[in-house]
């Protein structure tokens, strides 16, 4: 057997604690399957003295993480620091300039710092590898690299973060509201104590990034992707979507096409007849659709220290093996630059809820602006809700434009007669 | 841009065909990806005449298929002919002896004889890859081998015939019995004129030894598995089935563990919150459970020119770019050689239908055999049934030995009670 790959290992959260216990547990089947073995020589954290709950205390402890791109022993650096600047992209860009393999679960880095990342990584003719970033323990990176490269891709898309799923599933199985779950969730430990990251649809929106380049061939566009969470999203929306057969869904979209690249995280209501619908609890789904394999679905655990760290480690035998290319797919130079594509030309479905005050002529001046900005409407219901007195209406168009459905909320703005936002989701066709 | 990788195509079914429009068609895209052409110099198939919908005219035509192994310009055979021996197999044994990448979609020769191939492609260093012979389109091959390859894999399963999940779910949503539903799948040509291999589990059974190998480290074992089709599932299995809370899948099912490699191919009652039971048409699904990444689905077109055509391709992708290694995850030597595991002492929850004469004492001489072979019932319903004066029993154990539910239906073999056979199934679990 030749000589083991050794790794320096950079961030000792949980997800590194992960990575340790997995290179222990599963040596043997490890050095089986990659030909030989994987070896932690040095490791570094910003606390020492921390229990991790795994022994740490034979490997080379290294006080400056940004130092181990340097180690003369480590022949890959593993970054599980987090943050898409500071200590990570410092390493990151050090490890690869020393012409070591890089490997990292850091989809905020990827996103903003990818190209910049592959392009060192193929000068130095080093590894690269990020599968642990999107989708946690769902080898959907190499699905889309490796697995379906024979395809042009029309659409990527999915459930990209664990706990807004979390979330809407469970409003969805006790029909409660988003602030009372939340806090339950973080009551749990499956939200953090500062969520807006993942109900914002930011998490999502790294991750949406990282699969749209390497599905379509383009650059990493993190700052095209218009994300927004499920803060708005509110118990009878789940109520009237599941009348209408439809479950609701946080989604990352991708699509490319001749009017430019299209991203978009955003609450959609999913038909109960797609896999999506079915996705519950904290796991994460990836779709995309291939001009030769049609529809493919990978599904599994999209976050946690053991998933995560199945995918970092699935990184490292790849590399041990010598299996490893560009990281985006296609060489970083032949990455195509696309605009943003204008979402009012897309057409889709929609639906959109109005709150209003419970008196005459709401109706007639909704459905007025609807008419007045071209939407056509599939249908309509409206209903006097409890204890507030405020009456929902829930409209769901036929396909139209959207720039159809956001001039007619144009029209509506500043109405007397509604109440707060509306709430406008697509409907995934 | 490097040389092109140049391939010989042995076989112009509709798959062969979908190799030759897929390659075209995304020729600009796959050069990209794989970082090089890829190009076809020469093609070989029975019947040189017959029109295939794709021009072959700029290719060499060859008469002798098995001499494509010795074609001076061909980088990679693909072969594409079918048959567990014969030409197929002669075919590859010559190209891997010559030193020339071998990719297939031949799960029966790969089941048969995949270790020999394996140790022929190790001796040459040559590529021998086979992602299409399991579950067309879908990605599994690789996303076992490399996806969770830091993983211990305690089992696999899925959905890997899409005809009998056809006919299956068309049997579920329209009532239907078996005979009635297969003659339609075949008008319809979902099923061949010959549907044996695929209603008799024989083609699952190809995929899942298969799966096995790679998924536990283990040589493949095809005569090992156990394959039962979905002959003798009755519209009234499917109602009972329902009323349970499960849908009926026709299942591949691999584990390993102390007692030996335990694969078997039978309908099983998988509950409708499991991903599997949402899983209707021709499409396939795979599940694999690992020890840290916990339970990954794949899911997507199991059969089809377009699908298999794309995991062909892909495999040619990663020879192109150099990214290949041993066919089963790890070298072929190194594969453990493991016993059948002896099904008697597998702790399964079961469904067992009766068919009975409507007379005094059969239920109590069924749940007496029940009984007497230590088999605990959770619930039993007896229905009579319609036109032919039969009455149905089903039975659903709680979780015991298989060997138990075997003692207890050879207990009551012959006995007058009973019409036809008793339908025996596993629940998922």
């Amino acid at each position: 057997m030749t000589k083991p790959l050794r790794i320096a290992l950079a961030g000792l959260g949980t997800v590194g604690a992960g990575v340790v216990r997995l290179l222990e547990a599963n040596a043997a089947l490890i050095a089986r399957r990659a030909g030989r073995g994987i070896e932690i020589v040095a490791i570094s954290a910003r606390d020492r003295s921390k229990d991790r709950g795994v022994d740490l205390s034979r490997f080379e402890w290294v006080d400056d993480t940004t130092a181990l791109a340097a180690h003369p022993d480590a022949d890959v650096v593993v970054e599980l620091v987090g943050g898409s600047d500071g200590p990570a992209l410092t390493l990151a860009r050090a490890t690869l300039k020393a012409g070591k393999g890089f490997v990292t679960a850091n989809k905020a880095m990827i996103a903003h710092h990818g190209l910049e990342l592959a392009r060192a990584a193929e000068s130095a003719g080093a590894a690269l590898k990020f599968e642990a970033a999107v989708a946690g323990g769902i080898p959907v990176i190499k699905g889309l690299r490796e697995g379906m490269a024979a395809n042009e891709i029309a659409r990527v898309y999915g459930i990209l973060n664990g706990t807004c799923n979390f979330i809407l599933s469970k409003m969805e199985a006790e029909g409660r509201d988003f602030a009372d779950v939340l806090a339950e969730a973080q009551a749990l430990g499956f939200a953090e104590s500062d969520p807006t990251f993942d109900i914002d649809g930011v998490d999502a929106a790294h991750k949406l990034a990282i699969l749209a380049s390497i599905a379509f061939g383009t650059q990493p566009a993190f700052p095209q992707v218009v994300a927004n969470g499920i803060r708005h999203v509110i118990a009878a929306d789940i109520a009237e979507a599941a009348q209408l057969g439809y479950r609701i869904r946080l989604l990352g979209v991708a699509e490319d096409g001749p009017h430019g690249l299209f991203q978009r995280v955003h609450p959609h209501l999913v038909p109960v007849s797609h896999p999506l619908a079915h996705v519950t609890g904290a796991t994460n789904a990836v779709v995309a659709e291939g001009n030769f394999v049609g529809r493919l679905l990978f599904q599994g655990a999209g976050a946690g220290d053991g998933p995560t760290a199945s995918a970092v480690v699935a990184d490292l035998i790849d590399i041990a093996r010598g299996e490893f290319g560009p990281a985006f797919a296609m060489p970083a130079d032949s990455l195509g630059e696309h605009q943003a594509a204008d979402s009012g030309e897309r057409r889709t479905r929609s639906y959109v809820r109005f709150t209003v005050e419970d008196r005459v002529g709401v109706l007639a001046e909704i459905a007025a602006a609807m008419r007045d900005a071209g939407v056509s409407i599939e249908s309509l219901i409206q209903r006097g809700s409890g204890a507030d007195g405020a009456v929902l209406v829930a409209i769901v168009t036929h396909e139209g434009p959207e720039r159809a459905v956001a001039q007619a909320l144009e029209r509506l703005r500043g109405s007397q007669s509604l109440v707060g936002q509306p709430m406008w989701m697509h409907i995934l066709g």
